[in-house]
């Protein structure tokens, strides 16, 4: 997909360390705010929890290095964190669903912080159909295609219920989409080169209420 | 934390056991609707792309059992998942935080689907605290241990920015939170005891902007 040796060998970046490195993020960001100048690994590992020769491993794929004993400069990491992370780039996305969750997504500012615009939603309850919310014009997903075209779209997040997130899916690779973040407990499959990123709130639910114990069998 | 046997060996089901019961119970419940009768964990195993002996150990956690042959009757399958998982009772919680997420998040009636209960919105902006969202009252955080203590609250979700999250989640399990639903990208600490179930929702965008290849560096 790409000819581009240095994004090559980020696809290969494992899946365990890009989850790693948004913690180490926020927690830079705080430290920076915090007006801390330098931070070691071991410091890192300490906050959170994580294993420091495993920390100076996940940074190793940043484009940075550390000073003996004072460790990194904290302005520096974090802005290579948001470099590497694409936090910093703006990536058009369309809302496809805006029932309660997707409009509730749609209205999260915090995700444009995180380089995600969405830049329109789709639906097919003719009520909602052109409609806008928080200023984000929603048109009849009969246009995906065209939407997508138009508005350079490659992401598509999916808030439908659970019985159309597969057709949903479907609808949007046919009509371009290369990346579906999708919100629904349903495993959407897609054909190869399609790139799925699952957020399974309910399963985090389910876990805490297990962990909890709170449930009455 | 239990005198009850089966809560406990409950607690010992292993996390991504937890974590793909959701995904069958989506797909029975598609089932159900589909008016299909009965299902085989082979049948279940092709869609969800999980292998069919995982299947067969994770059901084995209910107490249900498939025909030979024929497998799993849906429509019990479906009520044993949503019963076990805990979706069909009512956990009483309170958001943390309630800037665009936060809000999002109250107005997500599917939260209530899935046995969520958000009774009270907490927060220190004056311009906020004493308004509603979504129906929901919004207390100052000062009186989380009283709202914590009048309305049955064990858990508590937070949404608000990096740098407050391990002072708000302090605050939290001294009111008497016992299960913390994080989904702010910083790793909170809390005693042995508590409950964190942390959802990265800006991590699976960094896993989505990486596989996409679409960063530009």
């Amino acid at each position: 997909m790409n000819d581009n040796q240095i994004t090559n060998s980020r696809e290969l970046l494992p899946e365990p360390t890009i989850r790693r490195l948004p913690w180490y993020l926020a927690y830079v960001t705080l430290l920076r705010k915090n007006d801390v100048e330098y931070v070691s690994s071991t410091k890192i590992a300490d906050e959170l929890n994580v294993d420091s020769s495993q920390i100076a491993k996940d940074l190793s794929f940043l484009n940075i290095k550390g000073k003996t004993r004072i460790g990194y400069e904290v302005a520096s990491l974090e802005q290579a964190l948001r470099d590497f992370l694409g936090f910093d780039q703006s990536h058009n996305a369309v809302m496809v669903g805006s029932g309660s969750l997707g409009a509730a997504l749609i209205s999260d500012s915090g995700l444009q912080r995180y380089g995600l615009n969405i830049v329109a939603g789709v639906d097919i309850d003719p009520k909602i159909v052109g409609s806008e919310i928080g200023g984000i014009p929603i048109y009849h997903i009969d246009r995906l295609k065209e939407l997508v075209k138009k508005m350079h779209i490659r992401i598509g997040i999916v808030a439908v219920p659970v019985d159309s997130a597969q057709d949903v899916a479907d609808t949007m690779v046919a009509a371009g989409i290369k990346g579906i973040w999708n919100f629904t407990p349903y495993r959407i499959r897609v054909r190869d080169g399609v790139v799925i990123a699952n957020t399974s709130i309910y399963s985090h639910l389910a876990l805490m209420y297990n962990r909890l114990g709170t449930l009455n069998l």
